[in-house]
């Protein structure tokens, strides 16, 4: 995996995308066997690619396909590859409406190179961008497969595209693997760690185990390997009664799974996208509650949470960013009695912002927020990162006062996942 | 800069160590030219560490000092370099102090790796961790710099011990550059460099320029290079009457940004964290404005970017995120005649939300968003990404519609931005 760019080379951007790229790869079935950061320049990204071809047959390279003269990486591999790159009509085409949709004139010089493909074909289409990924063939049929660097380009064309590409082309030689994720919240790595190796057997079963820790949670990711290759398409059974590898990893999988459950219990949330918000909206769009919120110190993070999620118009009819006080009194009602009496940061507050905002915009759930996210504001019986905040059912409110740790961006992201975690642990008490 | 370590290859952490080491190096005036990872295993260091030593003349090297079977870095290089380890009797006696301070016996076999060090001395004392950093000396004078890969104890023997030896070292060789980034916003990055290039002189002053482009915006880097070693410690002013090379290459770069102003005037703003929020913030303080939003599609991203910015207080008085049109005609009184009339998504909407926010909130200046996020929701005349939005300031209302391409995600990041950098580009018009 070849990471392409001054920035990421002088350490002034974070090379997250080659950390990506060597876990999907991994879960493809390849052994990464490097990584490599270079400069933009011709002569350091051939010799990074030509140093990975001679121990791998695949090569990855991000960046550098962009329509600057600082982008080099197209002509720098073809060039050592003996690739010949000529203009695609269709391509130039789609880059002309492009540009034109966004109200600028005729496409720029250097933008027509991100059109240049190879003349044998292997363009993976970029739906979300405007410069394609490429395949290029080298010695021994050994592949290069060239990507944007804007993540979200390179993330969609590798899901949509190459992943198929490379699952086709090594098909019968990749060792699959199956995972799992859970998702967990409000519980601390060492003290998941601990419960977790108290439950499993010495052996684990065969699973891999790794802890993934960040502001929002920990994630725990699970992995049994297949000893042969695993059936790439679904529906493709094996053919001679043989059990199917991936059926037996998944078997293992779910054991190690079903030990976990117990000590999870409250504290983990399922959700394709690892979103806490798409487990929440799952349950409110099952259920058909109506939502609003309340929100103080984290100033609409809660509410773009929530509207992340596609569809989330089903459930989510608004919220109120109440950060003066004078706003939470004049659009969420609240006494500035209790405000004065309790403090802003209070249970109580939270209760009333909770309720305030159900009422003001006829929902059936509220969420209230308020907190010190810092870095000032703090005293020393509510230091900075003390946050209250409360979820109005229609059976009652409850609340909570709580300390997180960290800057004012981690007390905030920590303060929405608290309260979206509150919500989805009542509401699952209420279903059941 | 090699990075040692199976989580790092395999993408499971990202590799932070080795961007923040460029970084330093860099500043320190090396020129870094490139970044290997590679996992827990001695021939894979051994080989990234031969390949990188044939091109330069230093080498370092984090991760694998610890004391379990999988850190091989230690032996591994000294192999490769053939240099011989032995135990040093003093570290021993620290590691043993570490384990007995802790409450645990005695040093388990494993640790007692961490206190073999080259015979030849090079020690870099790790005050705040157990393995400290070594210098190896390789084939020509060429270095190898080993250090431990915990962050802290990484950056902390980096900042008091490696610096000041490399310093030392390479003293008279090192040359420094100074940088500049400027933030634009709202031009894409084709059209940016043929304005940009159409200024500059084709030597563009000895100044090299990057173009870091993503959802938000494009970041144009400037670097220019001191022709010899800049001054190591402040207060050591140019003795003889020279000028500081540092002051010649910040001169060139000021020039360069001079030249560039008129091209980029309302696109570009200055901001120590990047973030457009900062600019809007520091001119609304500035002006003495206050603030109210009312978001549709970005349902509280524009509030959530603004409250980011630490003493958003001063500003920012309240959101109103009305998802539901019934919350727009409830909360922010716009008739629902206008919204059948001129549809929801609609310059007209938008400056009745604009004004509506400021008008529910007592706030000077406000801003409204309505626009079509998708998934679903788009028209054959308001596609999805179709996004209408509107500043209202006391003298008057200014309203836009858009175009933004991109799944939802960039949609709503983008017209946050766009949001923010109309009222921008508005309180500038109005500043001067």
């Amino acid at each position: 995996v070849v990471s392409v760019g001054d920035e990421l080379l002088l350490g002034e951007t974070v090379d997250t995308n080659g950390a990506w790229m060597a876990r999907v790869l991994s879960e493809v079935g390849f052994a990464v066997v490097g990584r490599w950061v270079v400069g933009d320049e011709d002569q350091a990204i051939r010799e990074a690619v030509e140093g990975a071809l001679e121990s791998t047959e695949l090569v990855l390279v991000m960046g550098g396909l962009g329509p600057t003269p600082d982008d080099r990486t197209r002509e720098a591999v073809a060039d050592l590859l003996g690739v010949t790159l000529v203009p695609d009509p269709g391509l130039l085409e789609v880059l002309r409406g492009r540009m034109r949709g966004r109200g600028f004139g005729a496409l720029p010089e250097g933008a027509r190179a991100m059109a240049r493909v190879p003349r044998e074909g292997g363009i993976l289409p970029n739906v979300v961008g405007a410069a394609p990924g490429l395949v290029m063939e080298g010695p021994h049929g050994r592949i290069c497969l060239l990507l944007p660097g804007v993540p979200r380009e390179m993330r969609t064309i590798v899901r949509e595209e190459a992943v198929p590409y490379l699952r086709s082309r090594w098909r019968g030689r990749l060792r699959g693997a199956v995972h799992r994720t859970i998702h967990t919240f409000g519980i601390p790595e060492s003290i998941l760690q601990e419960r977790v190796e108290g439950r499993l057997p010495p052996d684990r079963s065969g699973v891999s185990l790794a802890y993934l820790p960040d502001t929002l949670g920990v994630r725990l990711r699970l992995t049994a390997r297949t000893e042969v290759e695993s059936k790439d398409f679904p529906g493709e059974g094996p053919a001679d009664g043989l059990e199917d590898p991936k059926e037996e990893a998944l078997g293992r999988l779910r054991a190690v799974e079903a030990l976990l459950e117990p000590v999870l219990a409250g504290h983990s949330y399922e959700a394709e996208t690892g979103d806490l918000a798409e487990a929440v909206a799952e349950v409110l769009l099952q259920r058909r509650l109506t939502l609003g919120v309340a929100e103080s110190c984290t100033g609409g993070l809660v509410a773009k949470r929530l509207t992340d999620v596609p569809g989330s118009s089903g459930f989510f009819m608004g919220g109120i960013v109440a950060y003066a006080n004078e706003i939470k009194s004049r659009v969420l009602g609240i006494h500035s009695r209790i405000m004065e009496e309790r403090g802003v940061v209070s249970e109580a507050v939270a209760a009333a912002m909770a309720e305030g905002v159900a009422r003001a915009l006829g929902t059936r759930v509220g969420i209230g927020v308020t907190g010190i996210a810092g870095p000032e504001g703090g005293t020393p019986e509510k230091p900075v990162g003390t946050v209250c905040f409360a979820i109005a059912l229609p059976e009652g409110t409850t609340t909570r006062r709580e300390w997180f740790p960290g800057d004012r961006k981690d007390v905030r992201e920590r303060s929405a996942q608290a309260a979206l975690g509150l919500l989805l642990r009542l509401l699952e008490r209420e279903g059941s």
